[in-house]
């Protein structure tokens, strides 16, 4: 009997929200679900389709990075999760995939200009696009490196990934986080829908202007502010 | 036993279109269907997925915009609806979507040219694009705001709601209405179509110019004139 | 018992063929199939849900526009297939759609030049695209002139319709035809791939230049010519 | 009884994905498997729609292209797999798609560059586009000498087949190959991927630049390098 049941079930049922959503093709995507109190993630195994996923397949690891659980390899880029749940306080899962209009704005190597509404519901800022990697960094443990990358690149930029919960890496793709691995694959689904509405957005008015700072501000208040209306009292 | 088992079913109904027609995501858009004897409203509940929608959920209002029926919080967006009730003459459903291509056209802050008979089939001018409101009525009632931008934009420009049936909000997106809730729904879907051929025209040809005026006339009278012939006779 | 049973079944089922390929939303497309023997047409009803048709729905008139058999009233658009059936000899087909990327080329005003061999797998040349008809035109029986118009490109250009079975209509959208109404909406489909394969390479290269003739040629022989070897001897 | 039983069911299986991955409308694409101790291949028999291929209706060929079994016309693309089994060593799959991304960089006359790792975790190269044969070569045995052509552009740019498993032909579209009949196909689908990647990536920024080298190989290492760590050990 495990006793990381309930997180496994929770990070399995994230990872088929990638295939629902059309947000990645195969196995290019990955979600972790992290629990704070006994300090473990759980995430999609390696290289594993998502109709042949179980449960049970998740693999369990601690915050050093030891599998604790599974019998499977863990998804190759874990050691980013990882990271990112060792440097950005409070967070519950992260989500990776290759959702294509995200790649695009990532392969373009631009950040993404909150241009309407859809945008500043969830984010206050245009969706920061971290760089490159040094080959030095490329050599050692790669995928901790992107982590290191994407931490960096807040904290330079004074970002607080408690607000800002999605980061394009250049030439790569998407990951996003949030207080569940349910709630950062949503991330993963907005940020692609976004990042579609700004594609066409530019194809129409390539000198489009971003949103009036306060109309940005108030339907971010309006959704997440301390007066916050949208959506129903728990 | 509900007064407004009827209004409360079409309002419902109309709902369900938003996610079969892939007009919005999660929860991002809303109908509402309006009685002009009883005068009252109904319309989505805030923040509910469209699969867990029924007809009991949905929130009936006054012109005054007091619940008068429902359990749950309306939509954040009731306050538009409303203002386009009591401005509108005759309007008997309205429909707020984020359709990615209308979204797109609402970025970038252009109104729609009239680029063929399929938008001469429904609108027989450009897709007016209203501006944005000031930083004052920002702070205010911002969705009563929104409603009374349209309502401008539509006296300013003398256009008239009774055959024009959809707007833009820059930044935002679209908002329609009709002769019910399904009339309003059934144009959000045209006007996701009419925006998206509209963008691959422009794409191909930047120098596109707009349908003569006599085949756009002659589009919307043989289905909107007095002879129109068109579809069958009730 | 009806005596164009099979006219009617045969039209039923190419109707059917729109909405199974996304060419057209709610009632914007119509195919009719046409019995040379006994010189009637068969057509979908106007402004009918493609879910709502039945084999027995069907309109059938003959060469001179007169209903022979049917409750409802025929497509608006039947004078044009009339005008089709009249003017191009042994076609039995002719479809009618407002399918995405073709409309937008025909609002672009422009040919969609033989770009590969997909398109030369069907047209040996540039898809045409009709211009305008006058007011006058416009006036008087404008779904009979859009035929004329049809025609009159034809013949101007000395195309021949036997070989080249789709056309664009400026500002309006593609018509199509064949050998049956199952053909003709066949060449519909493959239309509008054609344009989004056309829209894309120009997106790419927007200097991208035709396919060699020789190779154009080639293709078009290997499925149509008096050697052809694709597909099974019948 | 078959002795090619396996064989068949195998390329039966693989033409499937055409459908299922949209790859191609119709009958607009194929897969071939191959046995090199049998030294024959089966491939889709030419012009029959996905839906009414059986295992049995693949046809079984010879390297010399003399049927060996089977009772249907075999692909009219026949001659270019053969001449890919025949050049490129160890290959056992080969697939022919018209999908409409890749297309319309064939199209365009462009090879595709390595803009992400998405493209880098496949091909460590930009996706190579052959040229046009000469109307000589075309009169002869044409899909033979489409064969040739690719060879011939991965001889003279020194690709290796056995690293880089996927062409574009100009004005024409994508072959790929790979050590199974399904391997081919998922190289089809992985490249009409990266084709759409790319093309919405110049779209954002014209000037877009390949991803670094040592990315790139870090992506391609860490999935085919001898250290490879993505996926199941078998």
């Amino acid at each position: 009997m495990s006793n990381y049941k309930t997180l496994k079930e929770e990070a399995f049922l994230a990872n088929l929200e990638i295939k629902r959503h059309n947000l990645a093709i195969y196995t290019w995507g990955n979600v972790s679900a992290f629990d704070p109190y006994k300090s473990v993630l759980a995430i999609k195994p390696s290289g594993v389709l998502y109709d042949d996923l179980t449960p049970d397949s998740m693999v369990v690891l601690d915050l050093e990075g030891k599998i604790v659980e599974g019998r499977l390899r863990p998804s190759s880029d874990t050691e980013t999760h990882r990271v990112l749940y060792l440097e950005f306080p409070g967070i519950r899962g992260v989500a990776h995939t290759h959702s294509t209009y995200a790649v695009a704005w990532a392969q373009a190597g631009k950040p993404i200009p909150v241009f309407g509404t859809t945008h500043a519901d969830h984010v206050t800022r245009e969706i920061p696009c971290a760089g490159f990697m040094s080959p030095e960094e490329t050599k050692n443990n790669y995928e901790y490196e992107t982590g290191k990358l994407i931490v960096k690149t807040f904290k330079e930029n004074k970002i607080d990934p408690a607000n800002i919960k999605m980061v394009l890496v250049s030439g790569h793709g998407p990951f996003t986080w949030g207080g569940s691995a349910g709630d950062s694959i949503y991330n993963s689904v907005v940020l692609e829908e976004i990042s579609k509405m700004a594609l066409l957005t530019v194809t129409i008015n390539p000198g489009a202007f971003p949103l009036p700072e306060h109309i940005m501000m108030k339907h971010w208040e309006r959704k997440h502010g301390k007066d916050a209306y949208y959506g129903q009292t728990p």
